[in-house]
């Protein structure tokens, strides 16, 4: 079944880099550029915007929309749900990243409000990130004080009440829809060392959501594919300006015979 | 009268370097960093400022103003305004980026009303933002959809009816005031592998406007440096994160040798 | 004396290493993502949050606090308040970066008022900026056209009268609390070339701040390691987009070795 899912990251990627789809962020300023070149290095057709005049017309033309509340403000807020509405309408996946929920209650409230009205298809965090959107546990800052054992039940929980896709990221890194789960092994310390790295996860399973139906193996897909890129990138141990370089190119490198030769998934029914 | 043009770049380029002009930009949150980089590894002075209390002051002692509407909203388009009325009074040339101009009303309006009020002296867009301004067709996000072929004409309605120059980049770039035209070889594939190339010719074309009474040989000045400096970031065929630095180094690079050498300009009379 | 403070700066980086402490900034859309890699170069931690509704929440949890008003606009400078007076109840370092002051009466009286209500401990400027601020000349953007020598009382009048640490950064590097000075003798050139390199001294000296209860000795510490990453970085006299990325892998290699060996810091009494 694992290879079934390296089969399906084979396909996702092959589609992205046919169709171009485009990823519509709207999503804070640290990783605005970072998340842009990320999706045009993987192939994919990034565009930011986030006036709310503009996002409804916006979700008529994108593939996906991806939302990420890392510098939060309260019109950001307006304009992300009136996205998610449209886009929603319009059979466009969305996926959420909660960057700091749980470190403070702009945050975490803003955060579970998209879990009750924001038409999610797909959320992915920190162990921290997604303990908060569970049952309001604190994390600092963007980083998790958390571990996958002690956030995997909330994963399940989360997956199972919203009817999503639930993405915890870390070490290791956990997909559930709340009947299947995957364990990804693929990764590198090193993205630890490089902001926006969650953020890209984010847009990168965006990306594989506009161009597969099913948003589990999508996931999947995105975690595989961007953990594989962490791994050629991380080769010869460069330090952290030119991990961050190497990282675009290794989306660009990545290719059927990596996925197929480096992916460590594991997937099994949920328990 | 080609050969003329390249003396033009190579000059123009010489005063960059000694003058170091402040660029005042008022442009999207994407490209920020990116432009700013972009203008210091070319020579000159980036400053990066849209308070609406303080456009007017920077546009006394800035040599050019860059207005890229890239991540939009309302209180940055009145910003936009005073700091084009202000510059304009004090004989600022100004150079419009219409991003995305065509892929929602938003970006189309604002882009036609600082046709007619704006002040402009130069736009630059890709083909689809160009004919959205001359007629309002469509683009998607920040990709053209059209080709230099169906956006000529308009480059040249739009260049005669507001007395501006108006440059068409693509695989050939296209500059137009009107009356001449110039055909720009230069560039490479890759640029398009990078978020905010578009900005970056954008922002070079005001650094050559600062230096250089001329807005049609700035235009073509600022367009075949970038384009140079593109092709010499692309030897070796770097992938995507790479060149995106090598683009920066080459931009320092480029000299007065590669100019003569390198340039592909060929300019003729507008018919 | 000067052995001391190497000896600082080598405790200092230890504990930032090994703390990882965490940096609140609220500093300005060109440098949030190249800032917030710097510090994590650095070994440090950074959160960038500017909503009003959740800094005082993050000053709960941050180990210092680095404002930066080089894109200023009035919410924001609300938000800058919020967080410095709650920063400063729980004993919390600020550091302010007064990017632009003297270029624009906005940024000039920011700062100002930052000085007068903002509860600061630490400023960081080029010599226009801290020439702006003890007497309102004006600089032009954020370059700097004065001297240290000519800036040098004036950071002395504003140490002595507010009871901060001022830095004056530039070809030699100037820091006073009043009563004793330092001037740093580190750095290269090319961070003249790569935009934020100033904003990436003041969030280093932050990350110091934050480990550090000594401010004039943790300033001292973060100029001084900054400025041996960018001599590092600047090995074989690389063009200034490989530049900016070496600085990054440079912040990472600095060591307590090259710490002792090419610091070049001399410290005196204020006179």
């Amino acid at each position: 079944m694992s290879d079934d899912f390296v089969e399906h990251a084979v396909r996702g990627l092959a589609e992205i880099r046919l169709q171009h789809p485009l990823v519509h962020n709207i999503t804070n300023y640290v990783v605005m550029n970072w998340s842009a070149n990320i999706l045009l290095a993987l192939g994919a057709s990034p565009v930011m915007a986030h006036a709310i005049e503009e996002v409804e017309e916006l979700a008529g033309i994108a593939g996906a929309l991806v939302l990420n509340i890392g510098t939060l403000s309260a019109p950001w807020v307006d304009s992300m749900f009136k996205a998610s509405t449209s886009a929603h309408k319009r059979g466009v996946p969305i996926v959420l990243d909660p960057v700091g929920a749980g470190a403070t209650l702009l945050r975490t409230n803003t955060a579970l409000r998209f879990l009750k009205e924001g038409y999610l298809n797909v959320v992915r965090g920190n162990a921290s990130e997604i303990l908060a959107l569970a049952g309001g546990v604190g994390g600092r800052g963007v980083d998790s004080l958390h571990t996958l054992e002690q956030a995997r039940a909330a994963a399940v929980e989360l997956a199972q009440n919203h009817k999503i896709v639930v993405a915890v990221t870390g070490a290791v890194d956990y997909v559930t829809d709340g009947i299947r789960e995957a364990y990804i092994e693929n990764g590198h310390a090193l993205m630890g060392r490089v902001t926006g790295t969650g953020c890209a996860a984010t847009a990168i399973i965006g990306a594989f959501c506009a161009v597969e139906r099913g948003t589990f193996a999508a996931t999947v897909s995105g975690l595989v594919t961007f953990g594989i890129a962490g791994e050629l990138a991380a080769r010869g141990e460069p330090r952290p300006g030119t991990y961050q370089i190497r990282l675009l190119d290794a989306l660009d490198e990545v290719n059927e015979n990596n996925l197929r030769s480096m992916a460590r998934v594991r997937i099994a029914e949920t328990k």
